[in-house]
């Protein structure tokens, strides 16, 4: 049986924290149920969730407190990638128990200049170990924050050796050349996701197959509808809108920002918390933000 | 009460693995306890020791197992940092109970370019939690495998809140004139180790306390004597005599080289293995390593 790959948009959804700092189940399930509501798909455990500072036995839990609470895992791609063989294959294992439609891979990220030979071999032991017909994997490319780029010829060598498994890529890089070469890369069925839907249109007309988007965590209905209305005639006017959103977000450290944001319009103001060693958004920058969204073209769906 | 700060040689120690590349307690506490016999001291845990290949449930049964079967815990430095708050904490906490003498702590070193606040607010919040008298922090800083530097600013400001756990730094920057800049530091009682033997003599004269190197896994009696005696009249030769050493392991990838040398001189072969993404040394360069270290003026002593 082949397992159908994903495509749409997915949120890297950001994780609440309780005041002691462990992850709030309820702010999360109300959060992933909006996302769901707005037809995004959810990246759990991305660059945006603050996944990196997070323990393995809270992503266990938490990935299995979201489905036992009712999120489809036919739209869950959990982050499953980490330096450590052992709790990657763990986290993946869990993954696909709970019948997650993939799983988002970044690559060891402490060594640098590993070769590829050497992250072959890390991505072959993981998918040998975990064992699963039904395990799809995203590759996750975000040289500027891993450290760590996923080469064309490592997507391939590895595509070959697993036509089922590597079911395709999210490109971090921000770099629409780079996002062309991956969408013509010479692997059949390969997803090719964008990580900004700034570049979303254009990845769709390239026959990519969608974004996941730190920004999806606030704008996921009107990003959605670009990716359902990309060949009709308002699509450049709907990235247009979309790129405006965008744009606003990346003048503020990003996930601060998204929690911000997320807290101040579902009243839920615990959300501005974060994991250090990143901080909360200074009163004024929070000020700043808040007045500056409420100026954009934007409907901030009631959440 | 005031616990003893570290000083001398320590060796990140190097982790062996089974064939299903489970941690090898036989040949690790075969390797510690022959560093311990040479007067190194165990930063288990380090970069050469794979520590963020290993999960933390490895290296909380790892390090309970060594205590557990005779090695000195007044001698173990265990690196505990990592990038999720409640792992570093763990493994602290778990390096405090056994009595270890301190440990090497990473700054989280997922996120690039984050503030020194929020490292401030990082390492704080570690302190906070751990919540042990007895805790002393060295910090780790070699940006150029972690991305993220510690700053002078940070350790003074560090060092100025928690006067007692703020005990040193391991400088792996490689680079003289920032050795030197710590030790110039005005944080009292700062312990200043060099992360090579070949500026172990240098920052000894500016009043280091020692090394934490790679090469002490292989050449650990040298470089003690080097420690002991740094006031001699031979003490340069001893130096270029621990260059020589140095050098020969910089011309090969260090972590394969190191166990390939150990493997060989205690005719364990299994020491060889790596975890993914590092892969152990080609048949032709494990050759080539082994002639050239039988052709050095060094003593590898029958390990």
């Amino acid at each position: 049986m082949t397992m159908a790959r994903c495509d749409g948009v997915f949120a890297p959804v950001i994780t609440p924290f309780t005041e002691a700092l462990e992850i709030d189940l309820e702010n999360y399930l109300h959060h992933c149920r909006w996302l769901q509501s707005q037809g995004a798909g959810l990246a759990v455990f991305g660059t945006n969730s603050e996944a990196a500072s997070l323990g393995l036995a809270e992503k266990l839990e938490a990935l299995e407190a979201l489905v036992a609470n009712g999120i489809d895992p036919a739209r869950l791609m959990p982050g499953t990638g980490s330096c450590a063989l052992p709790d990657t294959v763990a986290l993946t294992r869990k993954a696909m128990s709970l019948g997650c439609a993939g799983v988002l891979m970044l690559p060891p990220y402490y060594y640098k200049n590993v070769s590829d030979d050497g992250l072959y071999s890390y991505f072959a032991e993981v998918i040998d170990r975990v064992a699963d017909a039904r395990l799809r994997i995203y590759l996750y490319h975000i040289p500027a924050v891993s450290g760590v780029a996923i080469s064309h010829p490592l997507i391939e060598r590895l595509a070959h050796a697993y036509p089922e498994q590597i079911a395709g890529i999210k490109d971090s890089s921000g770099d629409a050349a780079h996002l062309a070469q991956l969408n013509e890369l010479q692997v059949p069925d390969f997803r090719v996701f964008c990580g900004s839907e700034s570049l979303l249109l254009e990845n769709l007309r390239q026959g990519g197959a969608g974004c996941i988007s730190a920004t999806a965590n606030v704008n996921p209905g009107p990003i959605r509808a670009l990716f359902t209305h990309w060949q009709d005639e308002d699509a450049e006017s709907r990235q247009q809108q979309l790129n405006q959103v965008r744009e606003l977000f990346q003048r503020f450290p990003m996930i601060p920002a998204l929690k911000t944001v997320v807290g101040e319009f579902s009243a839920r103001p615990g959300w501005s918390r974060v994991r250090p060693p990143l901080l909360p958004l200074p009163t004024e920058t929070r000020r700043k933000l808040l007045d500056e969204i409420r100026g954009v073209d934007f409907q901030m769906p009631d959440i």
